[in-house]
């Protein structure tokens, strides 16, 4: 069963935090990567749906922020899931260009003590990637 | 450059929110599937890197939580990051049975408006996720 695209309707359905705020996972719509996480309130993701463009609210800086809207990093939204108990949503998107502020891909891209070994699927999943972007 | 895997010498080098909690993100180790949002205090690390399974601070219960301690479902752990600015984890995990209480695979199982095409690899993810299994 699938939840209402009606971004009112949808925040109704939500569960957010003391502070107003949900979480959301971003993730890399065609490789599954981890891109960041940020926060949304009901204005983030009434504008993420309503422009296709992945908008959060910076808690450090007390205001609605659209991934991007300096850099041009955007995140294209291309898919959104919510968690079982409504407080968590998982955002799956089409990074223009690298997400963190750093230049990493991935905000995530510190490990803690020895890097995992790569996925079994991880050279697919970078195939099917660059195939993607040569469409 | 690697973080530290000493418990205590890792969380100090964490920025943890006003209610001492890091948000902690579990991707599937083989699929790159999200499994589940929690969070960690600096306890719930600590265990999580002692038992190889992984705990978090429940908000709701106000109390450690070993994922899957009383159903079984544990989180194997194979690898843990740190965002950029310290406040977030991704936990890659094997999972033991489904993540979320329902009996899903992820606890983000419900979309919204039309699910999002399959990823491209998808079917790669899972070829190998089966391949993994049987090995």
């Amino acid at each position: 069963m699938s939840l209402p695209t009606d971004p009112a309707a949808l925040w109704s359905t939500l569960t957010p935090g003391p502070d107003g705020l949900v979480a959301a996972v971003v993730q890399h719509v065609d490789t599954g990567e981890v891109l960041m996480l940020g926060h949304m309130n009901a204005e983030a993701l009434a504008r993420t749906l309503a422009s296709g463009r992945v908008t959060f609210w910076s808690r450090s800086r007390r205001q609605l922020w659209e991934k991007g809207e300096t850099s041009g990093h955007t995140l294209e939204l291309r898919g959104l899931a919510v968690d079982c108990d409504a407080d968590a949503l998982l955002v799956r998107a089409a990074p223009r260009g690298p997400t963190c502020h750093t230049g990493a891909p991935s905000c995530f891209f510190r490990p803690v003590g020895e890097p995992a070994a790569a996925r079994p699927s991880a050279v697919f999943e970078q195939l099917f990637a660059e195939i993607c972007e040569r469409k």
